[in-house]
């Protein structure tokens, strides 16, 4: 078997944790697998040189805080091969650029166009353990360039399709995927698998696990993902194509994202192309826009206009909207609400899903605010004190505890 | 004028230090000259990094060694582009890759093999300062190479080389190449000029402001060097070809190595081939023989043999000799002894320099243990408690405080 490794900076936080990634990979190794690591920077590392920058300039060069930022995983990624080595495990260090990972130019934020696998492949033959520095790659110029937040988690989806492997482990201090957040709900249970487009929408969702970039990389490539925790043996969970028996299960999970900003635009004239004008003066000044609702227009010709954003953006939106006073009556703004949301493939063949949730939280005199609904999620924004609350009961009403 | 500047670790030290370096580099590209910047790691940073390779393996392999250590000097280059763009100077990191520094295969201690100048010279003819991480390259196989100790002022010579620059600025925390250690004589006097066969004598006599192996390639380049302090704004020293007025100049500097080690084997046989046969088991075990005297056979048929070697490598010559039990008598270590040298490229035309010498210490009562002598230099092994007197001694038997 063909295994990529993935360990977050959590798991090679300090030396001697990885030394504990040096006994989990040798193991695998002598366990008859072929191997190839991806590593982050040690936790701390990134935050650190990235105040170094800030010291200097507010907003520095996307170029060189490439450069600055792809040190700390070469780190890791060397000193894990020496370690390897010194186990008597043949291992070799390589960067984004050995690695033969081709980005776009889009420094901080680069997307993978290629990844050329012969440089790896050459290794793995000779029976090597590669340890590929996560996160970065390099443009047509020979620039270093990083893929942005999870970006490791991205370079070993891509390595794992570039290198036709069986799986893509992600280790981490989270030992897999649970129905809901444990802290809100102790009955939540591990899950052994769950598809692609639900982890999509748990993790859109506020799961914490998994980016969402390298789901929607997997499933594009086809990798198995499996998410693990580095400091246990656990199973983990597999993350991976739907399977036809997966139809008896109706919901997955239970999502919560506290990170939620409710707008209301009164009285918005009721002229063609207002509501696209807002849109799309939001969207240019970055405020991402989750669920809108727009009311039917009342007798005066004016109509409401709700939506949600995240609340780190309410500021933003608020200044947005402001430019609008001409043609709107005003506007309320409530960053007391919260998102649940009830995920499952199975829920696209069963009607029924989404009334559940509704008698459930009515039965705990829980207020739907707005709902959104996809083919394999139902979100409700609830004011926000009722946040737990609500987990839990959706958790019991789907009968995830058993 | 096109000027490579190099800043060592201390000069880059902190987020202060950069700074300050920012302005001074700001300062000279203001001025109208093109600049390429050479930095080292922030001091403390290279240790560190080999304290973490140390925790894992006593004897880490050298190629994750190099992309591990190599790391330090990319986090300086970036944080100085960044701090020059804040100031309105067009700047743009590059690594040693990036500035086309190929080397040979010697991970740890490569040797740079070509300079592809074309990238730097693009960025220069666009008005941008070049920040060039220093210590590094890469080799045919595109893994990172480092140039081992040094590494950083041999890449400013070899980059000021390949763009024919007019002047190698190497910044430290010394002002420039003083006519002894002032710490020793108060009156040492910083030098104007020197030339590159008198730096390279009293560098490898003990002087630290310049590493031998950037001195022997500013020679081979013809690269005019100036050992300058980032503390301060004095002019520094000139190292550069000899010229014709200079041979007024009979003596340049008075250098002294405490790290010295005499080894006298007593009663050699006197069999052809033994001398030659420890030389060359020393030279196999790593061990440095600087110093060399045989006498004269006696009437038994054995001779002594005399010679120096670095302190730090006494216990090794020791165990080489022991191997030679049945050829010799004996032997005779002593370890506190130090070397005082008289270096200047007047001396070659003029008779009596050393002469001056050894009247100087005798007057002193200093006694000579052992003598070399080369076109430019008197060499002199003396009792270590000696060593400050004789040098303040011969610093003024040459008249250097004038």
């Amino acid at each position: 078997m063909l295994i990529v490794h993935k360990y977050g900076g959590t798991s090679v936080g300090s030396l001697e944790r990885i030394e504990n990634v040096t006994t989990r990979v040798a193991k695998a190794k002598k366990e008859g697998n072929d191997i190839v690591v991806v590593v982050s920077a040690m936790s701390g590392e990134t935050n650190k040189l990235i105040d170094y920058a800030n010291h200097f300039s507010s907003n520095p060069s996307k170029r060189e805080m490439d450069m600055l930022l792809s040190s700390g995983e070469r780190v890791t990624a060397s000193l894990l091969a020496i370690a390897l080595q010194e186990q008597g495990v043949p291992a070799i260090a390589m960067t984004g650029r050995q690695a033969g990972i081709m980005t776009d130019n889009n420094h901080t934020y680069a997307r993978i166009e290629t990844i050329d696998p012969r440089a790896m492949q050459k290794e793995l033959d000779e029976g090597k353990v590669i340890i590929v520095a996560g996160f970065q790659g390099i443009n047509e110029s020979g620039s270093v360039t990083t893929l942005g937040r999870g970006g490791s988690d991205l370079s070993a989806v891509a390595i794992a399709g570039a290198l036709n492997a069986d799986a893509c482990e992600i280790y981490s201090d989270v030992d897999g995927i649970y129905t809901t957040d444990p802290r809100i709900e102790p009955k939540a249970k591990k899950m052994d698998f769950i598809s692609y487009d639900e982890m999509l929408e748990l993790a859109s969702l506020g799961a914490k696990v998994l980016q969402n970039r390298s789901v929607e990389l997997a499933k594009k490539l086809n990798v198995k993902m499996v998410a693990k925790s580095s400091f246990s043996d656990a199973e983990g969970t597999v993350i991976g194509e739907e399977t036809e028996d997966m139809e008896a299960v109706l919901v997955s999970g239970i999502a919560l994202d506290r990170n939620q900003a409710r707008v209301t635009i009164r009285e918005v004239s009721d002229k063609p192309g207002i509501a696209a004008e807002v849109f799309s003066k939001l969207a240019k000044n970055n405020v991402n826009v989750d669920m809108i609702i727009q009311n039917a227009s009342t007798t005066d010709g004016t109509t409401n206009l709700g939506f949600t954003v995240p609340a780190s953006e309410l500021d933003q939106a608020k200044s947005v909207i402001e430019a609008f006073d001409h043609d709107i009556g005003g506007m309320d703004l409530d960053d007391s609400v919260c998102k649940v949301s009830v995920v499952g493939v199975g829920m696209k063949s069963h009607a029924g899903v989404a009334a559940t949730a509704f008698c459930a939280l009515a039965e705990e005199n829980i207020n739907i605010e707005m709902i959104s609904t996809s083919e394999i999620k139902v979100s409700m924004i609830i004011a926000e004190k009722y946040a737990e609350l609500a987990v839990r009961t959706l958790h019991a009403s789907y009968d995830l505890d058993k």
